[in-house]
């Protein structure tokens, strides 16, 4: 059993680094931290690579982990390697999955991001989409990076229940088209109320920049754009509740 | 016209004080910052009492100001009581409303949280009754501070567009129903699907703590505990997410 105890440990700096996309993207691995974090992503094959415990905390008996290496650590390794004010002192490493073109069929509901920045937001949304019962997220150029450890937060989990794409959104509606599935955008002006259209089975829904909305080659390629109607004073809603409202009553 | 050219000035040193809650309730002010949110500020009558701006930017020729007092300072004073990273170099000081007994009527569609703890999520659900074109918001016991910055910077500005009251929720689920007003809680378990209730003219809708829900006795008053299904696997949905899914349905 590895022990590791100093924060001096070159494999403690090395797992530091995960804090920074550029690192993610050279080493293909993420961090994830706590106890139910780690506990949803065990139950994904091949993603969890090693687990780093605080030698004064215990792994729960439940957890199964063949082929997945533990390394204890004394409890200022574990601090040094999170984000949070108080951690929980556990913390894995992932591996970041292949980011595998899906099947995209014609009974699917999909949410796309476009240009959504704040990852609390993306976060937020992927934990509504998994709730909503949609069968795939894709984020669009510009968005918050999913691996960051706000957006991983924010998830709650969800981030391990669905798949999670990465790519030009302009591929995935045409690709949706190719399947009837209905594309609607959202747009603050030039749209149509959302709850004139009927719930359906199958759709596409795609979110914009917290700021500008989505970006104006996607919004000529959907096949409606919506919009929630403001009924108070507010400018607008923020982009994370307007996604719930949506995607909940869009599929019925 | 007054002007402000050091951090250690007796007023500054009061001012970056009202970030803290103790302060705040002593003094009866609170600290606003951005020239949006001072605008939306200026709109409501005897609220705002001071500007202070700093000396290289300039007030916006459409506002209007009687009666509130304009001090010029230099750059490093404003971002002294500043609370965000990039200050805007405006920032305002106004008076805490009194928390007058407001009349509730029969046509009135309310939000009352419960122990919602997160700054944000208040916030971002203040800005969503706004939208949804709620009469009246209420803040019960162990809610965040309203006048926290990061709660009123979540509002974007509709913590100036409608009433916002603190007080006991049970006493106002009674006035609720005195005047006829249906009341639904919210809750994870033992609850009706939330598209089963006929969306109305009125209605007060209460949401919980973002780990705990509902307190037992609030759950206990209500006339219906509404819940949102889980389609996924997720555990539950954003308490923010899920007021803006409720607020939008139940409108109609």
């Amino acid at each position: 059993m590895k022990y590791i105890e100093s924060v001096k440990n070159n494999q403690v700096k090395q797992w530091k680094k995960l804090h920074k996309k550029k690192e993610r993207e050279k080493s293909g691995t993420f961090i994830i931290e706590g106890f139910h974090l780690i506990e949803e992503a065990l139950k994904v094959n091949d993603l969890v690579e090693i687990i780093i415990i605080s030698e004064d905390r215990s792994i729960p008996k439940h957890w199964e982990f063949n082929e997945i290496e533990l390394i204890y650590a004394v409890p200022s390794v574990l601090k040094e390697i999170s984000e949070t004010e108080t951690p929980q002192g556990v913390t894995a490493i992932c591996r970041i999955p292949k980011n595998n073109q899906q099947t995209i069929n014609q009974h699917h509901k999909l949410l796309m991001l476009d240009q959504v920045q704040d990852p609390g937001n993306v976060g937020t949304m992927i934990r509504t989409a998994d709730a909503a019962g949609m069968d795939m997220v894709i984020l669009g150029e510009g968005c918050a990076d999913l691996y960051s450890s706000k957006v991983i937060r924010s998830t709650q989990g969800s981030i391990f229940h669905l798949p999670i794409l990465r790519g030009e959104l302009s591929d995935y509606i045409k690709l949706c088209k190719l399947q009837n599935i209905p594309v609607y955008g959202t747009a603050l002006t030039n749209g149509v109320v959302y709850h004139e259209m009927k719930p359906s089975s199958s759709f596409a829904l795609i979110l914009g920049n917290e700021g500008s909305g989505m970006s104006e080659n996607h919004l000529v390629q959907t096949d409606k754009n919506l919009f929630i109607p403001i009924h108070g004073k507010s400018e607008s809603l923020n982009v994370g509740v307007a996604a719930g409202i949506l995607m909940y009553y869009l599929r019925g």
